[in-house]
């Protein structure tokens, strides 16, 4: 692009509501341009970058034999009905109306949609494993979008599906995808960990699911992770060891100690000199399952935090809430002061895998103002259920206890995951299989947020001035900067432009009338991996241009004849 | 694609709803799969076909010095409220509140996302003009969709829009997006009239604009045609000379007849023994204009039909609206029977210029049963305004007098348009010229129907066996079917395979292990150029392979030395 008669516009000013480096830059380098709350136009500039994730993840999809297909932004609501989702996908779902009065929703996600496509065309074994894939604009009505095009409102993912006959199929097709997945993320020159994902409350137990995270400072979601044992998990999902701690195992009776105003751990555990892992936490949950719904008091050690995700696992309720002060009240419990004994209502327990069920703990009264000295599980509770509950963290060991893990932060940009019958058993798809028997059959989802990927990339990849975009998805290659006056300068670089443009080299021409400064800062927001300046008095003199690597700094010299060369090298 | 393992399905049934060929031909080859009313999902090889319109509309307009960007496909209403089209658009655009009750829709067109982008990037004459342009997905919330992707709910356009400083630089833009568009058209394959069109109520009289016709028998669109003259205008806009008709040039007193339960302009006429432009035709009309409504009389020749959109456009009005039985009856007018002496209400007449304003005509007697003799109108009607109201047909004559001419049925594929200054203005949009002084920029705007030019190309190219695609366009290039059982004739077919998509040729490989004859009825139904046969029989004893001519059914024999290069050279 020549910028004379180009369209490009940067700008100097942080937009007020742009918190992120990504979000910050992609506005101010003029990549997109924002149309409402969560709704980002892509400009040329960003629409270019898009345009490269999308082909990488086309070309990797294709290698494995994936097909592409696009699905309708707009879906019937009728689908939904088929699988119970209608109802189930919450608010996120943006659901109208038409003209018509039947139900329509711009699809979040399309299980729905192509499981229908799949039941039209599929009949036989023969036929199996199918896969496929769209890249489509996605909608999610979500309360407060934030980050650009991190979590926007509007956004373009890929989203793939297969079809398997089996779970050996299905195991295989996922391991494809997972390693299509690696290549792909490895092309677009990120930093990223596939971690161990929940799969929800849905899925079965042998059901697989990671995510793919873009390791940056930025991101929403929290990684468990110890290279040497090769662990990453999301904290959702993590299962780790808590690190050695001392117990108090010397047993004494019940007593109850007065501990006015002491309603949170650390006040007790301060109050009363002991560490905070010689008392116990008690947190109250209402589980619902059906039309019944149950108390249940999850215990940790005091220090340590829940990991609802896996409490409700768990559990295998259908939903999970923390109990409300109302519903803490009419079971006569005082907030800040509950435990294990000493109790009204019914109340199941969930102890933590952590705690020492043969150590002594500190608890609360289940009175105001009062705590219970001397707890001890075994002895003083009588059904002792225990899982894992706690919230993984920095400092655990490893599930062998070999290795420390650590905490990393990502951006979620991949996911992949194993659905099993879910979808083709509510849609009644069935598939003759080599006896001409009926089959329903199993599915894997697949998603890449692909406007999400070229945040995450540049989250991760930036400095005070700019963007350094990775080589593969940078919108141009090039950013070729001229500082003339005379004629006779302006054809050569014009000419160069040409040969630039022949070689196939995607190039930003900065011929507009501004001064060097400016180009310069221009093209570091850019971030193109390469500035080429063409300066008349150097050139003038040696004949040489110069070439400034965006990410180093490295600066070097080349005469006009070996540009092209160099360039294409460079690029390589 | 290999079609063993290949994803591809064919149906032999016509679809209940699938009336015209395009439609038929489409879910019948695989190429779309129907979500929901109006609602398509482009399967893979329909897939393909879109994305090579696409590409071919990109390179053109890429040519020209257009940017690619994407606009979000929801938009906020606030922007549609600065033109007051969130009030005007009427029921074609979906609208819906987001979670914190703000107005969004689903963009049906984007000229207020374009202004907005445009005022936030462009601030100086020197980088104008600019060009802008999408390919996206739309949504029209159609009552009756129909013809599949013809009128489709959901479907695929491109959207581009330029702005200038004045009308000659909108005039030079609008003519280099008529050339690309021809070029478009050419390369698409298709056989295309640029027909003048209406431009509205809104078109200020300079105001270009054409629409793209793809001349098919299946079109909604009529076309109103002379190739001698070069003349070629939607009827809705076409302007021509009723061919000559003897007037009844006799004058005599008004005189009743009676014509009992004679109340269309044909019984009447029979009755009476005389032609039908002896007759005129009086049709009632509401134009309003704010808060204020008239009663309109458009009166023609009794054998011309009334085009309502010269009519609106001669009165200038913001509605027009044929007048109710009731508001007939509240004027005292008769249906069947009105005509334009003995009026009680106040009534503005419009005669059209065809009629003969010295000749002698039957007319309505406003009474029951009941028309009148003898009308002149020079004689007998005080206030005659002259327009140009009837609807143009075959037979008429060019305006000069000189050609007769044709109708033919079209699909409008693209639409170029001059808007002027409509958007800018209500969105304040300011431009510094070269003496500092703000000016509202001049906007023109070019659609294309992308999904709707797939449709159109296979309403106009096919048979009785299936489609003929365009080569530009085709999925895929060959489709290479072979007949063969032994081993060794699999292993060439499949060395044949690969060597055709090293050569980068297109190829459907229908390895699959069915019977010749379906082979070659899908082959024939999905229509790709050409067909190369592998038989086991022939190559064995000839070593030749065939190749059959979808369009033309010329079938050619061939060497597996001089495959390869024959192909690309037919494909060129």
């Amino acid at each position: 692009m020549k910028l004379s008669n180009g369209f490009w516009q940067t700008y100097k000013e942080i937009p007020a509501d742009a918190e992120i480096s990504s979000h910050q830059l992609m506005l101010r380098a003029g990549l997109i341009h924002k149309s409402g709350a969560g709704l980002y136009n892509y400009l040329p500039m960003g629409l270019r970058s898009i345009r490269k994730v999308e082909n990488i993840i086309r070309e990797e999809l294709n290698k494995i034999g994936c097909f592409e297909i696009t699905m309708t932004v707009v879906t019937p609501g009728e689908l939904w009905q088929e699988t119970g989702r209608w109802d189930k996908m919450g608010g996120l779902m943006l659901r109208f109306k038409d003209k018509k009065d039947s139900d329509l929703c711009i699809s979040p996600t399309n299980e729905e949609a192509v499981t229908d496509i799949f039941r039209k065309t599929t009949k036989s074994y023969k036929q199996l494993p199918v896969k496929l894939y769209q890249i489509n604009t996605k909608f999610r009505d979500e309360i407060r979008p934030r980050f650009g095009l991190m979590r926007g409102r509007e956004f373009t993912m890929k989203d793939a599906y297969s079809f398997h006959m089996d779970k050996a199929s299905l195991d295989e097709g996922y391991q494809e995808m997972y390693d299509a997945y690696t290549a792909i993320f490895t092309r677009l020159g990120l930093e990223f960990i596939p971690v161990v994902a929940d799969g929800g409350a849905m899925a079965s137990a042998d059901s697989k699911t990671h995510e793919f995270q873009v390791v940056a400072n930025a991101g929403e979601d929290l990684i468990i992770y110890s290279q040497e044992a090769q662990y990453a998990a999301n904290v959702e999902k993590a299962q780790t060891v808590r690190a050695h701690s001392e117990f108090n195992l010397v047993l004494s009776p019940l007593k109850e100690v007065s501990t006015p105003s002491k309603s949170t751990i650390e006040d007790v555990c301060t109050f009363l000199n002991i560490p905070q892992h010689h008392s116990l936490k008690s947190m109250m949950y209402i589980a619902t399952t059906g039309q019944e719904s149950k108390l249940i008091m999850a215990l940790l050690l005091g220090d340590d935090f829940l990991n609802e995700i896996k409490l409700h696992s768990f559990l295998k309720c259908d939903h999970l809430t923390p109990a409300s002060d109302e519903q803490m009240k009419s079971a006569k419990l005082w907030k800040g002061y509950i435990g294990p004994v000493c109790l009204e209502a019914d109340i199941a327990m969930v102890f933590d895998k952590s705690i020492n069920l043969d150590a002594s703990y500190i608890i609360g009264g289940n009175k105001k103002d009062i705590h219970i000295e001397g707890y001890n599980p075994k002895r003083d509770t009588i059904k002792i259920d225990v899982a894992d509950l706690r919230l993984a963290r920095a400092g655990d060991l490893t599930l062998d206890g070999e290795h420390i893990v650590t905490e990393k932060r990502g951006i979620e940009v991949g996911h992949v995951f194993q659905l099993g019958d879910k979808y083709t058993k509510d849609m009644k798809v069935g598939i003759l299989d080599q006896n001409g028997k009926l089959v329903t059959p199993l599915m894997g989802c697949y998603g890449i947020g692909v406007t999400r990927v070229v945040a995450a990339a540049i989250e991760q990849n930036h400095d005070n001035n700019g963007i350094i975009w990775p080589k593969t998805i940078a919108p141009y290659d090039i950013y070729f900067a001229t500082i003339v006056k005379a004629e006779e300068f302006v054809k050569i670089a014009d000419e160069i432009y040409k040969e630039m443009l022949n070689a196939g080299i995607e190039v930003v021409y900065d011929d507009r009338n501004i001064g060097p400064g400016n180009k310069f800062k221009d093209s570091d927001l850019l971030g193109l991996p390469f500035r080429v300046v063409l300066g008349e008095r150097d050139f003038g003199a040696t004949g040489e241009l110069e070439i400034i690597e965006r990410k180093t700094g490295n600066v070097s010299k080349v005469k006009e004849d070996d540009l092209i060369s160099t360039l294409i090298n460079l690029l390589k």
